[in-house]
């Protein structure tokens, strides 16, 4: 990790251990949309992923799966600006990273990210699962009332 | 509530029993942002503002309260597009409801939505406490891994 600025480890450290991440896109009527996902940056939840986020170009990136036939994969295509937010409401502590998220098709890659139990999230079976990767660009870590921010 | 559709009711539900909610703008690079926020629709955590809710024009509307100088107040100058997500991430539970955000300058409202205590979250004093309100135009409720649409 030698290459983060301290407040990136920050954001690493409760990325690597918050129980759920929400993303939120922007739809096509240019409201945001947010949702609850998978935290596949939890190392304990996900050990099959940190060789993958290891050889990743973007030390800060992040996969997310989801539904193919969701409406977050349409959105996606015409605008790709997203954010991820990571928090403990309890002490008001967050993380928010803003950056570019795209639909990842690669199908030797989708098989990496792949875990199994997770058929029960795609009951219309194998074309159903996507994944996505967000880089981010900006981040803001919000503690003690306080805002910091950096460029990623 | 006999004006509420069954959706609605299942979304003031939540919304009247959630310990946060989580405020998404847009900011002027055209990027989402989200925070954790109080959640003023909390009946048993502000009993005090049941009854402006109830005098309210939009049933669903609800109130924030924000640092003048923060920056989503800027945000919400020039983009009032916004999302509020309360959710049990557990169950995968989340009620989004999207709208748009105003800044309330109205000095005898504020002074209604204004709790004792609260000054600890304003050490510049009186004048950076800033209310908002929020009015959804559209619900989706996520459960059992589907999603449910309405406009409001």
């Amino acid at each position: 990790m030698s290459n983060f600025t301290a407040k990136q480890k920050e954001c690493l450290e409760m990325m690597e251990n918050a129980l759920f991440v929400e993303l939120t896109t922007i739809d096509r009527n240019g409201f945001p949309s947010t949702r609850a996902m998978l935290n596949l940056r939890n190392k304990q939840q996900y050990p099959h992923l940190v060789e993958s986020y290891k050889t990743e170009s973007n030390p800060l990136a992040v996969y997310l799966t989801t539904n193919t036939s969701s409406e977050k994969i349409e959105e996606i295509m015409e605008n790709r600006n997203a954010c991820l937010y990571y928090c403990h409401p309890e002490t008001f502590h967050g993380i928010l990273l803003q950056g570019t998220i795209e639909h990842v098709t690669d199908k030797i890659f989708k098989q990496k990210i792949w875990q199994d139990g997770w058929e029960i999230y795609y009951p219309k079976g194998e074309e159903d699962y996507s994944v996505l990767r967000f880089v981010p660009n900006r981040l803001k870590i919000y503690s003690n009332f306080n805002v910091q921010k950096e460029k990623i």
